[in-house]
Order: structure tokens, then C-alpha cells, then sequence
């Protein structure tokens, strides 16, 4: 376990070495993606577009700036951002009659337009998403994709007949993430929140948490149900098959760019990044071995290993620098290209190539007639490596603790028994200065007269708890 | 051709039926992009990212958010715009020190961070391009793509070492523009604007203009050489190989949506919208005619088609709504579906497919083992037809004229000969309420003895001027 500090130190140098973002922009916790960290980012977008047009979300894009009065209509809501938002009070040199707010989230955007889009049971369900910035002013101290001020966000949105379909989205949404989970093989803890900090709005919150090499949790996503809390304020009715009119259910599934944090700070090493091969921008990069009177024929072989490789469906880049070879698995290392190809000379008469994992440093001579075939399993292998070691990570570090003192002095996530009440819960956390993630979603055994870690009384259930991000 | 009235009736109403966008948003001029808007958009922005990969350009993403002082350091550029920027003054409950625009454009996001990233001639050129929204508070009357308030925009920016580099640049760049009006059959013309009406801090700046079916000018997309304007402005210097420091030259090229309300005005006709293949969310759909008692049998044999078209490459839709063929054949045709495929059961029985183009609604009945190769055919003649047909309309509405009262009675684009002079090309734009849209970039052959459509003086050049949008 690393502490905070050389946890810190690590993850600031490294994005900063592999240059996947540049905070040095002039507004602070508002960086510049970068395009190695960009490519990165998309690649994600892309898996998420991809399960949502297999679930049958369609995209669209809302507008970025949402009048005062429309993000008024909803009080809990507007009571857990008004401190997080940023005003628009001018245009040119006119002061706008109605104060305009950039997006925290969009709820408030889309439900006056949903509330003219649904009509009837027919259109029902209505499933959307979008990919945009979206904005809240931190007080916190920022961090590169972990706590920013201007944050690339994933949110889908939909609206349903009864309480029935919108649950069964969100056992939808839950599907979703575990496959995203599988691509960026990151094992995650899927936790109801508590009612204390349950998404403003929302009837119940689920919380979506990566366990952290400092032992502290990283919340990446969360998926909402919000019963009719806002089609209520917003007035998003439906005639159902028997003429009557009805409120719809909604929800929500979020995510931020805090993914690639995750990604970041579960699978990186000393040397830098290790990118998970689905969203590496570079998935193979071949280094020339050159030699003296050689290095045309040697620079053809490598660049028809390149187009192969390309071919058969890999991201793969020849790296043609005039520098040591040794600087270029350093430089690769560092952005977390999954596998190193060398090709010199004695490997093209042999016919042969040397293939390293980034993984586990592992080298090996590999057929070059088998090349392809061994790729592919490799890159299967890390993969699938990879999520098992994180989710070895995860299980052997959530410690059961039976006091507050325990929890205290855990360095990992914890799991307690609870009575199930809401202020025994908060004192819980308030003593031992953790949070409470919440309670399991599939619910777990509890001992026969598991007792809660406070207040001693017959427990109601388990619930996790960690320090946080 | 159509007078404005008629053909913003006939756009707004295309644009709501085709649901291409929704404009009920609560601000004006900043309307949702609905699906089916969306798709078509996004099939724009990628051809605009394989051209971007074709040249070597890297994608990034900036921050929304400009503070004041880097914004107000290029002065000619901060005039150009300081009418038209939303001003961020507050954030919870805070005023903000230094107040906060919304990006316009992205020069004086991005030229701060420039002046970190060019250390050497080695760094260049430097070629980026995002895919954004920027922000313009639009006090005209706004109107779906062509005049809105938050605008979807793509912007390249290049840095080089000298004028000829960036002078390359802008070869490449009209090259670029090229190939995607080839993609979206949009003929366009090339004009380097007066010094009138040049983007604030450019050197000179090209306008790419569409001709509308009102006889107006659509500016779709700009290109300016900014030479060492914003780079002394933001201190954006590289040291040469002989260790001296210089300032790059830089270069832009912007396009917004606008693209889209082109391909909306220059193809749609009285039925709707005419999708140019290449951008065409479905490219054919097909509608399944059935017959009592063999419905099974036939929709099996429209689906297999479907998939046969979807594995050929085509983006293919099956209809399998419960309404009348006919309804189908309305509602695609608004939508701009480039083919229809009717597939009953006398056409499976015969092992034909009747195929009918949305462009010149011929109807042709085909045999089923030629019919891959025949579609493939088919949507290129479409590609190529729409092209030559906006073409014509192009070349056929350049009027030539020889005094103010010509083009003051022109319904088309006029070309004019000019002395050059900037006071007598402004006099001609106020006279004729015409405005000069620029001269021409391949300069065209003047008459011996061409004289200025005013001053009557010898002409310097040929120009260009329309009524604009």
C-alpha cells in the first residue's frame, strides 16, 4: 500500500510524463487534454457508445448553459449544487434578465424538453445519453481526472412507464458497467448509498467505487432511480393504454473521467502507466534493432510487421526515432503500451520476434509464422491478468471490522455490521473517520445475531465503508 | 429559385419534421441535437477526423473557460469579439476575481499552452484540432445550424517555422475542404475576404461560401493566416537550429454546423431532406410489403437482406413498424434516406428487389444476385449527381456585372471587376447592399482594360459579392 503523499508524487509525475493532460492551463482544475491522454478517453467513449447502442440508448446533445428558473424546479436538487455552480450574469455588455448556470449535471436541461417529448405509453421507454464537459466549482484541492473543475462526463437518461421497467434499467445500467469493468479491467465495489448521501433527487443512489493503491475508494460512476421526484416538478406525463395521465419514472447513470484515474492508479507501476489493451492507443510498439549496412532491409521488415500487425486488427506503431532503443522501451514504458515488439537482424534471419509484455516485464523469441496467433493470446492474457490481479487487490483488502477502533486503524476498505439507522450510520462514520459506501447490492448473509458496530443492537445489514476520494 | 420567406418556412419545418433538432430549449438559440441530428453531425465530424489523421493532425480537447486577461491580450482579436462573449462572474457563492468567458473560438485558450509546448524547430510544426462547442451571443434573429448561439464547431490550429510552412499549411487546408465537399456534395467557393471583413488578428483570412437556393451566401468555414500576429501576442517562440529564438506563424481553420444547414438547404426539396450518402445515418431502408398468410416467410427474407447489406458496408434499416408502406415511404423520405428497398412477396418469388432513390425518385426493379453491385453503383451515381447538380446551380448563379444597379437587381452571386481599393469596395458593399465576399484565390484572368464597377478606375482584380446569410 502506498501512502498519500507517494501516492500523489507518482500519480502527478506520471501523467505528466506519459502527457496525458496538462494542468498548467491558466484556470486552475480546468487541464488541457492532451492527444496521447485524449485518445485514451475516447477509446473509453467508444466502449460506452458501443453498450449503449446495444441497449438502445440513442445519443444526443444538450445545450451547456441552463436557465435559473428551470434548475430551480427541483429543491433537493438544487439544494446539494447551488454551491457548485457557475453563474453566467452577462453577454457582450448586456446583463442577462435570467442568470444562466454551466451544467453540473443534466438533469435540469433535459427534463423540460422530456417533459415535451413524452406524450404517450408509446413512447415509452425513452432511453438517451450524451458525452459532454460538464462544470462544478471545487473547493477542494484539484487533481488530474480525480477532482476537476471542468469534468468529460458520460449520462444517460431515461424515462419509464412504472417503478417495474425503471428497475429493471437500472439492472440494466448495472450490466453496462460490469462490462465496461471487464474492458478496463477494473473490478469495482457496487454499493447502495446511504440515505445521507444519496444523489440530490434520488429515492436511492448506487455507488460505483475502485479500490485505490493508498486503500482509499474512488468513486468512478453512479446510477440513480428517481421514482417520480423530478417528472413530479418537471410535469413528464404519459397517457397510458387506458387514457389515464401519469407521472413517469426516471434515471440516471453517471461517469466521469475519474475512470481514467482508475485506470491509471490501479494498474500502474514504478516504470508508469500499464494501459488495458482495449483502450491502449498503442497496443504494440515495434522497436528496429538496427546494424551497420543493414538498416534498409531491417526497416522494411519492421514496417511490414507494422502493416500486418495493423491488418490483423492491432493498434501497433513503429517507432522510426534516431535514438537508442533503450530510450524507446523507457519512453514506452512510461505511456503503458501493452506489448514491445524488437526486430533486429539475427531475429529476421531467424525468423523470429522478440516479444516483451509490459505486464510483468516478460520476454520471449516467438516463431514469426505463429507471431499473430501468439499476439492475440497474449493480449488476451494480460487482459484477463490484469483484472485478476485489481480484483485480488479489491477482495483481500476490505478488512471485517467488529469496532470503531478497528475501522480506525484499517488501511483498507472495511466491512461492518449495521443496525441500519441513519444516525447510528452517520456517528459511525463521524468516530471513525470513514465513509460509508454503503450497503451491498446483492445482499449479503449477516451472522445469526450480528450485532451493530455502534450501537450494539441487532444488525439490519452488512455495509462497506472506506477513506475517500 | 426561392425568396427567403418560402425557404425559411420550408427549412424550419424540414428541420422539425426530420427531427434533425429541437429548438424549444429554454434559450434562444441554443436548441438540443436530437438523434437523428446528431448521427448526421457526427458523420461529418468523423470524415473531419480521418482527414485530421490523414495530415497528421492531433486531436485535443481545451478547456471551456478563458480567463479575461489571456483573452484581451491580441488586441485587433479581442475587439473582433468582445460584443459577442458570455461573461462567467460567479461561482456558488462567490464573485470570481478574474472573470471567466466562454470560448468564441479558441485562439486564446490554446496559444498560452502553445507558449509551453514549442521549445524548438524541432517541435515543429505543431498541428492540433478539437471538435468543441463555442459560445457567440448572436443578437440577429437566430435560425437551426445556420445562426445559433452555442455552436458545434470543429478548429485546426498550426504553429510553423516560418511564413512558407504556414503558407503550406493553407494549401493543405483547402485541400481538406475539398475532399469533404466531395463527401458532402457541397461545390463551394474560395474567396480571400477584403480587409474589411478579415477574422480579428488575421493576416488574411479565406471564406468558403455555399450558394443557397435563395441566391444568398452560406459561410460555412474559414482559413486565416495569422503570421506572427497572436504569436507575439503570446510569446510563442522557438529556437532555430543556429540557437536563435523566432516567433512561429500560425494558421486556423474553423467550421461550424453550418455544414449541416448546407446539406439541408442545397439538397432538400419539397418532400424533405436529401442525405448525401457518405453522411447518411441509414443509407437504405427497407420496407417489407406483406401479404396475408406469408408474413413470416417475408420478413424473414427483408431481414436476411438487411443483414447482407449491413455485412456489404451499407448502413441499412429494416421497417418493421405496424403502418402502411405508404406512411414509411413519407416519413423516409423526409428524412432523407438516400435508397428504398420494396421487398414483397411477388419480388422474392421473381428474386428481384425494387429499388428507388430518394434524389430522382426512379423506381427499378433489380435481380436479386446483382443487387449488392448494383446499390453500390447506385449510391455513388447519387454522390456524384447531387454534386454536378449543386454545382451547376453554383457556376449557373455567378452573375457578372458592370455597374451598382446590376447587382442591386441580382438574385444570384455576382462577380464584379475592382480597382482594389478598400474605400471603393466598402462604397460598392454599401451601394448595391451587396456584400464582397473576396477575390478569387486562383486568381482569375481580368480583361485588357477592365475598369472598377464604381470608381471606373483600372481594375486590380476580380471579386466576388452576394447577399449573405
Amino acid at each position: 500500500m502506498m501512502n498519500e503523499e507517494e501516492f500523489s508524487n507518482w500519480y502527478n509525475d506520471i501523467i505528466e510524463r506519459a502527457n496525458l493532460s496538462d494542468k498548467r492551463y491558466p484556470i486552475k482544475g480546468m487541464n488541457v487534454w492532451t492527444p496521447y491522454g485524449w485518445k485514451v478517453m475516447t477509446n473509453i467513449d467508444r466502449h460506452m457508445r458501443n453498450e449503449m447502442e446495444r441497449t438502445k440508448h440513442d445519443e444526443v446533445c444538450f445545450p451547456l448553459l441552463i436557465p435559473e428558473d428551470q434548475f430551480a424546479k427541483e429543491a433537493e436538487h438544487i439544494k446539494g449544487f447551488d454551491e457548485q455552480v457557475y453563474w453566467v450574469t452577462h453577454a457582450g455588455k448586456n446583463q442577462l434578465d435570467v442568470r444562466l448556470l454551466l451544467r453540473p449535471t443534466s438533469e435540469t436541461a433535459m427534463y423540460p424538453m422530456f417533459s415535451l417529448w413524452v406524450r404517450s405509453h408509446a413512447d415509452l421507454p425513452l432511453k438517451i445519453f450524451q458525452i459532454v464537459n460538464t462544470f462544478r466549482y471545487e473547493t477542494k484541492q484539484t487533481r488530474s481526472f480525480v477532482r476537476v473543475r471542468e469534468i468529460h462526463f458520460f449520462e444517460a437518461h431515461t424515462c419509464h412507464a412504472d417503478f417495474e421497467d425503471a428497475e429493471r434499467q437500472i439492472k440494466e445500467d448495472v450490466e453496462v458497467m460490469d462490462r465496461l469493468s471487464k474492458k478496463l479491467c477494473l473490478p469495482y465495489l457496487l454499493s447502495k448509498r446511504p440515505n445521507w448521501d444519496k444523489f440530490a433527487g434520488a429515492v436511492y443512489t448506487l455507488g460505483v467505487d475502485i479500490f485505490m493503491p493508498t486503500g482509499k475508494a474512488l468513486q468512478i460512476a453512479s446510477i440513480h432511480q428517481y421514482k417520480e421526484n423530478f417528472s413530479k416538478a418537471y410535469n413528464i406525463k404519459y397517457e397510458d393504454e387506458n387514457g389515464n395521465h401519469k407521472d413517469v419514472h426516471q434515471t440516471t447513470y453517471g461517469m466521469s473521467e475519474r475512470v481514467l484515474g482508475a485506470v491509471i492508479g490501479v494498474h500502474g507501476d514504478k516504470k508508469g502507466l500499464i494501459m488495458p489493451p482495449s483502450i491502449a492507443p498503442i497496443q504494440i510498439v515495434i522497436i528496429p534493432v538496427l546494424a551497420k549496412g543493414k538498416n534498409e532491409e531491417i526497416l522494411k521488415k519492421n514496417r511490414e510487421l507494422k502493416e500486418e500487425l495493423n491488418n490483423n486488427g492491432f493498434r501497433a506503431f513503429l517507432d522510426e526515432r534516431d535514438i537508442r532503443p533503450g530510450s524507446k522501451y523507457f519512453d514506452w514504458e512510461i505511456k503503458g503500451v501493452p506489448i514491445r515488439i524488437e526486430l533486429g537482424p539475427r531475429d529476421i534471419e531467424n525468423k523470429v520476434a522478440i516479444v516483451v509484455r509490459r505486464d510483468t516485464g516478460k520476454k520471449i523469441e516467438i516463431k514469426r509464422e505463429k507471431l499473430i496467433d501468439v499476439l492475440k493470446k497474449i493480449m488476451d492474457d494480460i487482459s484477463t491478468e490484469l483484472y485478476k490481479k485489481a480484483e485480488a487487490q479489491l477482495k483481500n483488502n476490505i478488512l471485517s471490522c467488529k469496532t470503531i477502533d478497528e475501522i480506525k486503524s484499517a488501511e483498507s476498505f472495511v466491512k461492518i455490521d449495521w443496525c441500519g439507522n441513519d444516525d447510528c450510520g452517520q456517528r459511525i462514520c463521524e468516530e471513525s473517520g470513514f465513509t460509508m459506501l454503503g450497503t451491498p447490492v446483492n445482499s449479503e448473509k449477516l451472522d445469526k445475531q450480528a450485532k451493530c458496530v455502534l450501537c450494539n443492537k441487532e444488525a439490519a445489514t452488512k455495509a462497506y465503508m472506506a477513506r475517500t476520494y
